[in-house]
């Protein structure tokens, strides 16, 4: 039996697509009838602190999330293997919003619009992508398609993560003894890291100032994508205001949503999104994870399980 | 002999290059000592009336420019072959900024960015880019090159030119026969084209109402990176103010620099550069035109010559 426990979604359609795509499988939600001892899996979304009390039988827990990191928090979590979600649908949707936000800044967009806004025709032909680079921390299923999506568009482009991916025709740098190096020729830093206690905050003042100040006129960039625990908002306050970054693009935060009274609002280099940069699609979970529930029953291995010493 | 006859632009540098690229071939600007009837080659941008008077064994002239519609119009221009200027740089840059404009208009930035100004979080999903639908009208070195970049990020893709030329993974549309029907369903329009009679004021009213709108939340969205005088601002106005176009990239413009009183400048959803999509890099410029020159001067034919017939 597959139980659904959704906060801040539409539960009900998820309901329905789960038990129309695995039938005659039973599916149920919180309030159904069911003995909790008879849920062999449950899907979560923002898990309530009751949400696994009682699911002895529990062979695996589903998060619809491709981040687990505040799930991996949940006070009673059981000990079942968590499984992650991991999409073609959510990969292409974040990949769309960091070639968006990378192409922009790459093209000056601030510049210009200040321009436009005091009427003024002053030409400044940014460089080509081709003399540009686009460091991206975090080589996951998420920063690998990034990868492969600013590639044809003729970027530089080098990679940090904590252990070697040897991805084609990027360069790659591997954990803390590595990352200045990284940091060192990367004009556009893009964050899409999982959030763990090592890569909170990792987006500080000390990392914006090693980036690469001479090539993209109006200063380095970042571009966080993944959690707003990453960044120190402060710090890019600070950045933003002396010149240490020339722009950033901040899909996350630190607390959400975005405090009314928060400096970041009102940055005009500073291009905030209310954290859409991806959503998980409801007909491509449904199909993901019918598929891993009735591979794993007819006894095969379940697939993108949480490393919990990693913490993703 | 090489004549020089640049404006607008650092001739003396350009003379300087292609001197070193063809000794001991000579190069010659205006100014200098030398007999006109032994012109081989002129190389030009924004030629004088005079610029080809009493060049009487011109083989051919050269262009700075990748589009000919002004050099076209010259009321002495001689019978010589007229070679444009086909580069890998300047496509990479002109990619550079359709991909970025292209990009940010999909995901909404004009919506976000009145939301950030509002301190306003309201969640909205973009479509993904495989849901979104990009149709470039000009399917020359440019169109096709931008084809070639936006196709890895996802998007719908589909071309419009006088001619068909069978690219591969895009659905292409020919002639004025094939023209409401390429606009059905395209959500991002982007212009490419060169400037000829026939395609002068294409950018007008009657295109946009036949964009599809109902894709893009904020409605059908222009990319103007060709000629001003493919446009007419007064419809794209009338248009962004009546929500015909949900927003604007305009690159180049009827008149330029634009005047001070355009009411363009003013208009939010309107994004305005000013003629600096791409330029003519002086180093593949000179090593471009200097293969050429003494390729032909080799008894090989010239290559990317103008067709007059064409205008381009």
């Amino acid at each position: 039996m597959l139980l659904l426990h959704l906060n801040d979604v539409n539960e009900a359609s998820w309901a329905k697509a789960f038990s129309e795509a695995l039938a005659p499988y039973p599916v149920v939600r919180r309030g159904d009838d069911f003995d909790p001892a008879a849920i062999e899996y449950i899907f979560v979304w923002k898990p309530k602190e009751d949400a696994f009390d009682g699911l002895t039988g529990l062979k695996a827990v589903m998060s619809l999330g491709a981040g687990v990191d505040a799930l991996m928090k949940h006070p009673r979590l059981p000990d079942a293997p968590i499984v992650r979600f991991v999409d073609e649908d959510l990969s292409q949707r974040m990949s769309d919003y960091v070639v968006a936000h990378v192409t922009m800044h790459h093209r000056q967009f601030s510049r210009f619009q200040a321009d436009q806004k005091a009427h003024r025709w002053s030409q400044y032909y940014p460089p080509a992508a081709s003399e540009s680079t686009v460091g991206i921390m975090g080589l996951g299923v998420l920063g690998q398609d990034a990868l492969t999506r600013l590639k044809p568009l003729g970027f530089e482009l080098r990679g940090w993560s904590r252990s070697r991916k040897n991805i084609e025709g990027i360069a790659e740098f591997v954990g803390d003894a590595e990352f200045d190096a990284f940091l060192a020729e990367t004009d556009i830093l893009v964050n899409l890291l999982p959030l763990t206690p090592e890569t909170t905050g990792i987006l500080n003042y000390d990392t914006f100032r090693k980036l690469r100040r001479d090539r993209l006129a109006g200063g380095p960039v970042i571009v966080n994508a993944a959690r707003g625990g990453h960044q120190k908002e402060a710090d890019i306050v600070r950045a933003l205001a002396d010149g240490t970054l020339g722009a950033a693009s901040l899909d996350v935060f630190e607390v959400e949503p975005l405090p009314e009274a928060s400096p970041l609002w009102d940055i005009e280099n500073c291009y905030i999104t209310p954290h859409i940069a991806a959503i998980s699609n409801e007909a491509s979970g449904v199909r993901y994870f019918s598929k891993i529930l009735r591979d794993h029953e007819a006894g095969k291995p379940l697939v993108n399980v949480v490393d919990r010493t990693r913490g993703y």
